[in-house]
């Protein structure tokens, strides 16, 4: 007999990771949808056609691709076997697993463009697959959680954005964090001031790495790839530019008082924060840093991202506006801003710094223990009880002894037991168990409804 | 440029399809959770190791095979190659996709067998995949909404799910629908009867097709199998059984006085009545009806089948209990109950009984119409203030055209809509909208959020 076993990367969320879980993804969603997001589903299969050469060439390569079903050699040849993976993969698989949500929106917004109600406000909570090498807190499958705005400039969405931030860390009563906040208009100024306009994607890929690698690094990655000492003295003091983010907007005003993108980038800048002020957004965690890159995706205003402080742990939270989302598939110019939380990094740092509440995670309200075939009849009528006044609640199913009820009701969670012998038949007064405390009361049906109520 | 589609058999669900089916998901959730189950969730791709030889030879080729990451042919070889796709698939392809919840929980349960809190109730709600050939009503990605309790013989249980499925139809609107009960150990005891103890499949095969070709084509097919006259005898006037429950119930135990099976199975029909009055769940669309099989699925007592009336469609809920779950995984003896609802058929009915409330599919409560930048500005301060009060609400982000911001609510199907303009900025009253009446308020902040609260 086969010992079962879990493919590599992939996980089971057992009752109690769930109950964990919902509770972040309930609080995510509900602020999603207070802000006008509505939800959208895609399947978790898509046409290679779709998502091949979208994530660039390491991207296809992490895909999961599906066979295609029944006769799978059919459309092959030997030759074609003899040559390898490359000339037999499009012959044996058309499609692939969803590698993120932004691909398969994109896909539904050029399908629907018709229906599609713009500006259209889309969340997406879905997993995604990806064939990396499994290693400590990365999954071949796991949830992604984007919201997105397509279809509007405005500038509202990026305020939006650190508002629905600091609502769901707030709600999860995260106190320790940091929103970063910079511009990739900011960016390519900061190249073009430094005469080297051409190697803007060197100076985001070196800038990212500050935090990994430190600023020596960097400095040495940039003159690696050309830039002058006089472009690094222009560039390094922006970078350690600190104080206040107003201070840190008014000497972006005068360094770019000549480029017409580092003023744009600055003005966007300084329109989110006085959204934030309209609206009272304490924006005390939030923190203007030129440092902040976001890799080489296609962010081209406003980008962000959140650290946690205080715990060992990268980003759980980020996003960014894009010129064009849709481009690729023949819809140009719809831009867009949107941002995603990191689920299973939120986890991470909930359960490091003990965030779950246990009243979160409880499973039922109330069971009921019963001693004989007496009092489990007696008890299917209390239960009835119980639910027609919509408290979850159950009875255990078996005859079996107290203890091994109560072991149940303490594995599940469950805070309250009713226990029912002859005694409370006769009388009509149930012994009422606080499992955490211990306490008992005796009490009427009633009175018990009353309180679990 | 390539235009987009999906895979065949799969599809995108939007806004209000989600608005829908999360309507129907949550009162499934909610009642679930109320009987005190606990949600599971198990990995989509699955070891094949795990999903082969489980759902027989068809299910076998419906298998969804994800093909192994990298260097996929490395393993094979020109011999195999030319052989065909069954010595090539177990070279290619380690993994699948999930086919059912079944088998993910009873792996899950083996390997957390040391764990598990038993009785386990679970329930899973999530997709699964099976290469059919797609047609109407058919789709190769579909989501399966599964609760069981394993661990445990009380016929509690199947009362429950008698419970449940009146709750769920119940909390949906859904009206005329019939409970269909039986039990396999009285189509055993049938079989027994008709001296065809041999043959109990191949009645329970006929037996399932009853509803589709009729009660003369049962008989002939039951005929070609070798059953005599004098079987068909026994076996059709009890198919035929009718009248009240406890009528049939009489004359079963009458039936099967010298059946221990027929005895057992009759007992159980009638202790999971007897619950049902204990409870006060109304039996009223409970109905046995001996002539249910459930197919050849590996159901060992009560099995259960809910039917619409009045609307053409199979099924939308079923289950049964079984004597087995996990011995395939070198578990033996786990028994349990369970039963799941069919979420696309139950859409489907409800739309064409048109079921589904405006109030479920509202986005949000309210949106902020705006004529320029002040009015704009302005209602950013009032947003953060239905906000602060938990009030689900956005402002249209652009200047744009009246008419443009109310398309976009009503598109949306947002019940209300407060109008901002220099009138409204002077005298602290705003413009409050009733979007379906067209019936419109001036009030004061206050009074909007004390009537949306």
């Amino acid at each position: 007999m086969q010992k079962p076993s879990l493919p590599k990367g992939t996980r089971d969320f057992g009752p109690e990771q769930m109950a964990r879980r919902n509770y972040i993804f309930n609080k995510i969603k509900r602020t999603f949808e207070k802000y006008g997001f509505q939800p959208l589903e895609t399947p978790s299969m898509e046409n290679l056609s779709v998502l091949t050469g979208k994530y660039g060439d390491e991207g296809d390569q992490l895909l999961f691709k599906i066979l295609n079903s029944g006769e799978f050699l059919k459309k092959t040849s030997p030759a074609e076997y003899e040559s390898g993976e490359k000339a037999m993969l499009p012959k044996i698989a058309e499609k692939g697993l969803r590698y993120d949500l932004t691909v398969p929106f994109a896909r539904y917004v050029v399908m629907n463009r018709h229906n599609v109600n713009l500006p259209f406000k889309r969340y997406q909570i879905q997993p995604v697959w990806r064939a990396d090498r499994p290693q400590k807190g990365r999954y071949r499958e796991f949830f992604q959680c984007d919201a997105d705005v397509v279809g509007t400039d405005s500038l509202i969405c990026e305020a939006e954005i650190i508002m629905m931030m600091t609502e769901v860390f707030g709600k999860l009563g995260l106190e320790n964090y940091e929103i970063k906040i910079n511009n990739r208009k900011l960016l390519g100024a900061l190249a073009e001031l430094a005469g080297a306009s051409d190697k803007e994607s060197d100076l985001l890929v070196a800038i990212d790495k500050l935090d990994k690698i430190g600023i020596d690094k960097v400095v040495e990655e940039l003159k690696s790839k050309g830039f002058s000492d006089e472009s690094l003295n222009k560039i390094l003091p922006v970078l350690d530019l600190s104080g206040p983010n107003q201070n840190k907007i008014s000497e972006l005003e005068s360094l770019f008082s000549d480029s017409e993108t580092g003023k744009k980038g600055t003005e966007e800048i300084k329109e989110i924060f006085e959204i934030l002020d309209t609206t009272n957004t304490p924006t005390d965690k939030v923190s203007l840093d030129l440092t902040l890159a976001r890799g080489l995706s296609y962010y081209t205003g406003a980008i962000f991202e959140v650290k946690p402080l205080n715990v060992k742990m990268g980003s759980i939270s980020g996003g960014g506006r894009y010129d064009d989302l849709t481009g690729v598939f023949g819809m140009p110019g719809l831009s867009g801003v949107g941002f995603s939380f990191g689920v299973d990094r939120i986890y991470d740092v909930m359960e490091e710094l003990n965030l779950f509440p246990d009243e979160g995670l409880k499973t039922i309200d109330v069971m009921i223990a019963h001693f004989d075939n007496e009092s489990l009849k007696y008890g299917l009528g209390v239960i009835s009880k119980l639910r027609a006044n919509d408290i979850s609640s159950e009875i255990y199913p078996d005859i079996a002894k107290p203890k091994k009820q109560f072991t149940y009701a303490n594995n599940k969670n469950i805070p309250f037991v009713i226990v029912i012998g002859s005694e409370e038949i006769k009388s009509g007064l149930l012994s009422f168990k606080n499992m955490k405390t211990g306490d008992q009361e005796s009490l009427t049906i009633d009175q018990i409804i009353e309180k679990l109520k």
